[in-house]
C-alpha cells in the first residue's frame, strides 16, 4: 500500500476536509457492462451506433431531412470532404482550409466544394460593414477611375484615397490626382495593381505578419483610412452599394443586412448630409437594385457607432435612431456599436444612453444588433459585453466569439433563440485563432445553437460575398461526417434569424427554396 | 417594402416550405423590459448582478467558500492577474502568459503568481509519461555520467544516447562512449549545454519552426528517441524515476500517476525483464522514496501500449495488464493506449482485445485511462476514440482537446464524472492551439466539468513538473475574476479523480489539507 506510512500522520488534518466529496463513481471503472455481464462486439456496436447517433443528432442540420436529390448532392459533398481530411490526417500532411486564409485561399477555389457552395443559395449576409462590401477589383477599376479623385501616400507607403474640387494643403501626405497618376506610370495595369495591393488586406499574410489581434487591427483600420474618404461620398457610396448588391446576388446571397455610419456623407461640395438622407441612399439604391432582379430580396440597414465616442455622442446617435426607425420601419433596423471590442469602452460604458428607448413608449423601441465578444479576454469588461448585449434584448450578437466560455449565457441565447453572427475568416485573420478548427464557436454548432455565417468585410481581404466563409466554416467547423445538411441549415437560419418581419421572412424562405431546389438538381447534375 | 414585389413571383414555392418555422420570438426585440416597461439603470444593474452571478457560479471552482486567510492570498492573486491582463487589453500590448511557451517561460517564472503556485501544494499530477517526467539536466548532469554511455549523431544532428557493454557496429550513427567525448570537448560544461540543448523540445520555438501537429511530433518522436533506450535500462529508469519523485514533491505535488511501458526493461549485459519485474521497479522506488518523505504519496502506475501495434500484440498486453492487476491491485492501475493519436489506429480497431475483460469474471476488470480527443480531426475515426473511451468506461480521459465539440458526450463525462485530464502547454508546443485563450478545454472549465491539469512531458520542454501548468492554466483558461478557488479544486480534483481507493483518497485529502493551510498563511506572510 503506498499511503498507509503517511495516512497515521496526517489524520489529525481530517476533520477540516469533512466537507469535500472525493467519491467518484467511475474511479475503480471497468469496461462497460451490460446487466451484469460484459458488451460482446455485437451488442457493443449497436451500443456505440445508439451514442454516436444521439451525438450527430445535435449537430446543426442533422434534423433536416433530405430528399434524394439532396442525398445526392450531400454524398458528392462529403466525397470531396472525407478525402481531404482523410488524405491530410493519415499522411500527415498539412489541412489547407484551416490555413490562414492567405495561404488557403487559392486552394479552396479549384475544390468542387467552394464550386457547389458558390452556387448554393446561401440566404442572407447577415454581419457586413459598409465600406468593406464590393470587391477590390471593382472599387480600383472604377471608383478610383472617377473624377476628383485624389490619392496621397502616408510615412507607411499606404496609399490613402479621397475627393476634392481642390485638395487642401497635406505636406505629410501630399495629395496627387490619381487620374495624372496613373497617366504617368509606365503600365495602368501595373498601376491598378499595385493601387490595389497597397489596399489589400491579403496582399501579405496576416498570421505571420501580424503579431496578434492588436496589430492586426491596426493594419485593419488603416484599410478603412484608405478607402474611408471615398466612401462617405455619397454618390461613390451609392454606386459601391449598388455594386456591392450586384456581387452578392452573383455569389447567390438573397438578402443583406448592413451595419453602416448612415449619417455625415458628403458631396464633393462639401454638403454633408443628414440621417435620413443615408438611410434613403441605402433604401433608394436597393429598390433600385431589386426593381431589376426580382429574385433579390435587397437590404435592410443598421446604424453603427463608434465604440470610441462619449456617451453624449453616443446617447445623440441612439435618438437618431429612434427616430430614423420610427420613419423607415421596414428599412432601417435598428443601432449597434462597432470597432476594436479588446481595448474600447464596454457597453457598460453607454449604458444611460442605450437603456434611454427601454424608458420611452414602445414607439420608440430600438432593436440592438451589437457586436460581443468578439474577444479571448475572459472575464474582463469586454468579455461582459456578452451579458448586456443580452440584457439590453439584443436581436442578434456579432461575433460572440467567447460565447462558449460563458455557459449560462450560451443557455440563454439558445433559450430564447437570438442567433450568433459569426464570421470565421474575419475571426482569422483579425487575430482571434488561427487554425480554424479551434474556433471557439465549434461547439455550440455541435450543438444546434442559433448561429449564422456572415462574412464581415469580405471585400477588404478579397473573399467573396459569402462562399469562402460558408466553405471555411463547412471544412472547419463542422465534422467529416457533416455535410449539405449543415449547409442547408445555415441558409435557412439566415433568413431566420434575419429582422425581416414574418410576411418578408414567408416570401424570402419561398424563394430561397425556389432556388434551392433548382441549386440541387443542377449541382447534381454538374458534379456526379 | 423590400420583398412584396418578389412575394407573388415566389408563391408557388411556398408549400414546400411549410415545415420550416422561421419565427423568431426576439426578431423584434426591444430593450428589455420589466413588467411592461423599461429598466431604469439601477433596475439593470440589479438585474446584470444576478446574471454575472449565475454564470461566474458555474465555474470550476466558484462554489469553493475561502476563509480570511484564502481570501487574504485571492487577492493577491487577483491583483497581479488583473493587472496583466488589462495592462496587454488595454494598451494593446502582446500578452505574454498565452504565447508560445518558448517566448513565455522565462517570464512567467519572474511573476509572483509563479512563484505562489510552485509554493501551493498541487495534489497529484495524473497524467504523465515515463521517458519525459525527470529534468533534462538532471538526466545530462547524472544518467550521462554513468558507465557505458554512449552517444551517436545521426544524419539530422540530434544526439541519440545507449548503453552497452559494448557497441554494435552502426555506421550511419557511429557510437562514442560520452565520457571520452566529454573529456576530449574544451569545456564539460559547454558539452553538457550542448547535450542538453540537443535533447530538448524547448531549444528552438515550437510554433515557428514546426508548422503543425505532424511536424510537431516528429521532433517529440526523436525526443524518446534520444534518451529512450536509456531509460530502458532498468537501473537508470529506477534511478531517473527516483528522481522524478524527488522533483515532483520539490514541486510541491503531493502524489503521480504514470504511465509506461512496464515490460521490457533491460540490464546493460542484455538480460530483458519481464512485467512483473517493471512493475515492482516503479512500485519499490516509490515505497523507497516516501518511506524518506512521509509528506508524499507515491506513485502508481498506468500501463500504455502503442497505438502503431497489431492488435495480437495489443492483446497479449491486455492479459499481461489483467495479470498485473491482479498481482498489484494497489499499485497496477490499468491499460491506456499511446503515441501520435490523429494518424494511428483508434480504439475501435482494437476493439475485440480491449472488450476482452469485460468477457471475464469481474476478477479480470482492467480499469482503462485512455487517451481519447487529442485532435482537431472533428468527425474522423480518431475524434471517435472519445466515444470508444467512453463506452469501454474509461476511468479518465487523457486529453479530450476535441470534448467540448461532442454536446453528448460530454454530458455524458459530466454526469458520469469521468475527469479530462488536460495538459496545456503538451498542447500547445504539439501544436493542438497556439494561444493558449482558444484552448478547447476553455468552455469546460467554465461549466465545472471534472478536469484536472496535469503536464504530460515537463522534462522535454523543460517545465516544472506541475508548476508551469497551473500557471498556463490559471492565466490562460480561466477569467480575470477567477482566483485561488481555482486553483484550490484543481488540486481537490487532482486527487478526487485520482485511482487512490476511498481509505487512500481521505488519507491524502488529509495530508493535502494540512499542506494547503500551511501555505496559505505562508504565502499571505510572504506575498502580502
Amino acid at each position: 500500500m503506498v499511503v498507509t506510512a503517511v495516512a497515521t500522520i496526517v489524520v489529525i488534518a481530517a476533520l477540516a476536509t469533512a466537507a469535500i466529496v472525493l467519491n467518484v463513481q467511475h474511479a475503480d471503472a471497468t469496461p462497460v457492462r451490460n446487466k451484469g455481464r460484459g458488451y460482446n462486439t455485437e451488442e457493443y456496436m449497436a451500443a456505440r451506433q445508439r451514442l454516436l447517433s444521439k451525438e450527430q443528432k445535435r449537430a446543426l442540420g442533422a434534423e433536416l431531412q433530405l430528399n434524394k436529390n439532396e442525398l445526392q448532392l450531400n454524398n458528392i459533398l462529403l466525397k470531396e470532404k472525407k478525402e481531404i481530411m482523410e488524405n491530410s490526417r493519415l499522411d500527415r500532411l498539412t489541412y489547407t482550409p484551416a490555413l490562414s486564409f492567405f495561404k488557403s485561399k487559392e486552394w479552396i477555389e479549384k475544390t468542387t466544394t467552394f464550386k457547389i457552395i458558390r452556387k448554393m443559395p446561401k440566404g442572407a449576409a447577415l454581419h457586413l460593414h459598409e465600406p468593406a462590401i464590393t470587391s477590390l477589383d471593382w472599387f480600383v477599376k472604377n471608383l478610383t477611375y472617377r473624377e476628383n479623385i485624389y490619392m496621397c501616400t502616408d510615412k507607411d507607403g499606404f496609399i490613402l484615397l479621397n475627393i476634392f474640387l481642390t485638395p487642401p494643403q497635406n505636406p505629410d501626405c501630399v495629395w496627387k490626382l490619381v487620374k495624372e497618376e496613373r497617366m504617368a506610370a509606365t503600365s495602368v495595369e501595373l498601376f491598378d495593381a499595385k493601387l490595389r495591393q497597397n489596399i489589400s488586406f491579403l496582399s501579405t499574410d496576416p498570421l505571420t505578419k501580424y503579431s496578434g489581434t492588436n496589430s492586426a487591427w491596426d493594419r485593419f483600420n488603416k484599410y478603412f483610412e484608405q478607402v474611408g474618404s471615398l466612401l462617405f461620398n455619397a454618390p461613390l457610396l451609392r454606386d459601391y452599394f449598388q455594386q456591392a448588391l450586384q456581387e452578392f446576388w452573383e455569389d447567390n446571397v438573397q438578402y443583406i443586412e448592413l451595419r453602416g455610419a448612415m449619417f455625415g456623407y458628403t458631396e464633393v461640395d462639401g454638403t454633408i448630409h443628414d440621417t435620413a438622407y443615408g438611410v434613403e441612399l441605402y433604401k433608394n439604391a436597393s429598390e433600385e437594385f431589386i426593381s431589376k432582379h426580382a429574385d433579390f430580396l435587397g437590404a435592410k440597414v443598421i446604424m453603427s457607432g463608434l465604440r470610441f465616442k462619449s456617451e453624449g455622442v453616443i446617447r445623440n446617435e441612439v435618438l437618431q435612431a429612434i427616430s430614423m426607425r420610427r420613419k423607415f420601419p421596414d428599412f432601417f433596423l435598428g443601432y449597434d456599436l462597432v470597432a476594436q471590442e479588446d481595448p474600447l469602452n464596454p457597453l457598460l460604458f453607454y449604458l444611460d444612453a442605450l437603456l434611454y428607448p427601454t424608458l420611452r413608449s414602445l414607439d420608440d423601441a430600438l432593436p440592438y444588433f451589437f457586436h460581443a465578444g468578439e474577444t479571448k479576454w475572459e472575464g474582463t469588461d469586454v468579455d461582459e459585453n456578452l451579458l448586456d448585449a443580452l440584457l439590453l434584448n439584443t436581436t442578434r450578437i456579432g461575433h460572440g466569439y467567447a460565447l462558449a466560455k460563458h455557459p449560462e449565457l450560451a443557455d440563454f441565447v439558445k433559450s430564447r433563440g437570438i442567433a450568433v453572427e459569426v464570421n470565421p475568416i474575419s475571426n482569422q485573420l483579425l487575430g482571434l485563432v488561427s487554425d480554424l478548427r479551434n474556433h471557439a464557436i465549434v461547439p455550440l454548432l455541435a450543438d444546434d445553437f442559433p448561429l449564422v455565417i456572415s462574412s464581415d468585410d469580405p471585400a477588404a481581404w478579397e473573399a467573396l460575398p459569402l462562399t469562402h466563409d460558408f466553405f471555411v466554416a463547412f471544412m472547419d467547423l463542422s465534422g467529416q461526417d457533416v455535410g449539405l445538411g449543415f449547409l442547408k441549415k445555415l441558409a435557412i437560419n439566415s433568413l431566420k434569424y434575419s429582422a425581416l418581419n414574418t410576411f418578408e421572412k414567408e416570401a424570402a424562405l419561398s424563394l430561397w427554396q425556389s432556388k434551392w431546389d433548382t441549386f440541387v438538381t443542377e449541382a447534381v447534375a454538374e458534379f456526379s
